[in-house]
């Protein structure tokens, strides 16, 4: 089943302790579906500006991923300034330019209309909120969000929570929606706003998914209620942690969209799956290595996690 | 088979978010002996001073544990005052006071002899290579250590290490040993030291070990070489930390020590339990939760922490 997804797609200027690289591919829109796409088929919505040409869509294109609701303008494109210096955990922002996404209007192509999963990766929670409403008919809808969005959009975001069946955030985000220090009320507090499941990435200590009780489908209804827990690889070099989150939630719903029926099993394994992406996204700069990714990588790192993780 | 353990009994003055206690019973052995004590025979060795009386024995005798190395002195019992207001994940001392611990010269009782395992807990490291010298015959040898030691008397925790099969240390306290903030490469570097597996712990995220490849007895030479990572309980209140890795040491070791063999298999499953243990000691304040608990619920748990964490 395809995935429409709605989010930025930019460029990066990013320093790590590993190195530094001008102006490379990202943007949240761009992470997500290029994990997604190892999955399932991936239609993206965005806009660019003309600083974007063949070569970043050459990137989306060897993936297959359907670029038709990348909207081109006058203009220069997102553009995002970082470091993680002192923390490779925490990205510390230089510089931010919206550029031709401050005037973004998102428009949904015809030809994606029958996409039955639905991704709000981070953006303004009212441009999340119109995408959502134009495709009233998915089987799931996931999203993102980021204090930004939290401390200063609250009345925004609260009406994309309620038509939201899956948020993933981090930690730090679980607690401020909450405003609860404790992870396990914070989450009760956060299913209490729309979502029958919260994922809570905790960066390289793996994700907690948190359960409301409504699960997925009526077939499983009250199945799972106690958390699950999925690790993340220990890794011998981080390079490059931007967009961990986001390959994470790629490969999360890319393998659930990839399965017939949302069962408890299927949502165990997209986690895994999840984490295994965000493991990659780690370890070369920006989408390098997402961009040269092979399937076969992928299931032999989902049966490293499982014996990270299984007693037996 | 029995453990001997050497390291602190104490009086400590806890105060966190859910209330505060005067002068309860804790300490390092104290916590790691009643939870090690649900699964094989413990002994401890310590010193106390006149406040330490029959209420406190009680405690260990409920548990079946040997005493007759607590040694009774002149004097104050080793005293710990501390609080985890703003962060449940590290303490604040208030005050220490060593009291008799100062003069504190271990002596192994000549039932404690046929030890086959040897937990040295945090305390000097002159202390605990003394004891270790004491015992040159034991099957396997684990420790803990902390910031201090391994800041202001590095060379003797170094030739600790070289006698330590296991050693059980927080995430920063192996950073900090190492000098490296990589967790991967830190524990390599921690394993060059001397131990063979070091476990890692990480609060309220879980615990992995790294492995040598040494591993633990020839048969199992080179059976496991990456990670393992166990989680830890999502907590919907977390009264007192204090303890929660004594408590994990506790139940990772006491498990091994019941176990026939030394496998990866026992291993992964001590990682399982020390998690179980640790999650129990912070339900209530003190040894408060671990005098009250029974192997039914600790192996309740141990299922429950099998479905937060594994895919089928």
């Amino acid at each position: 089943m395809a995935i429409t997804v709605v989010g930025s797609v930019a460029f990066d200027s990013i320093e790590t302790p590993a190195g530094r690289r001008e102006r490379c591919l990202g943007g949240a829109a761009t992470y997500f579906s290029l994990s997604a796409s190892f999955f399932t088929d991936v239609r993206v919505i965005a806009v660019v500006g003309e600083d974007f040409g063949r070569r970043q869509e050459a990137v989306f294109q060897a993936r297959n991923i359907d670029t038709r609701g990348i909207e081109h303008t006058a203009g220069k494109s997102f553009f995002w300034e970082g470091s993680y210096l002192e923390n490779l955990n925490e990205a510390k922002t230089h510089n931010t330019e919206l550029n031709v996404f401050a005037a973004f209007e998102p428009k949904i192509p015809e030809a994606y209309r029958d996409s039955e999963f639905l991704f709000l990766a981070n953006i303004d929670p009212v441009l999340q909120r119109r995408v959502r409403e134009q495709m009233p008919d998915v089987k799931l809808v996931a999203g993102d969000t980021m204090n930004y969005w939290i401390n200063d959009h609250r009345p925004a975001l609260l009406e994309v929570l309620k038509g939201l069946d899956v948020l993933l955030i981090n930690d730090t985000e679980a607690r401020m929606l909450a405003g609860n220090n404790n992870l396990v009320q914070a989450a009760r507090a956060v299913l209490a706003l729309g979502p029958h499941t919260l994922v809570v990435k905790h960066g390289e200590y793996g994700a907690t998914a948190f359960f409301s009780g409504k699960s997925f489908t009526p077939k499983t209804e009250g199945a799972q209620h106690h958390p699950f827990r999925a690790p993340a690889l220990p890794l011998e070099e981080v390079v490059d942690p931007t967009g961990a989150g986001d390959s994470f939630a790629g490969g999360f719903f890319g393998y659930l969209a990839s399965q017939g029926e949302l069962t408890p099993a299927a949502f165990r394994r997209a986690m895994f799956y999840g984490s295994v992406m965000g493991s990659f996204a780690c370890e070369r700069f920006g989408t390098e290595r997402l961009q040269e990714l092979t399937r076969k990588e992928i299931d032999d790192r989902f049966i490293l996690f499982r014996e990270l993780t299984h007693l037996d």
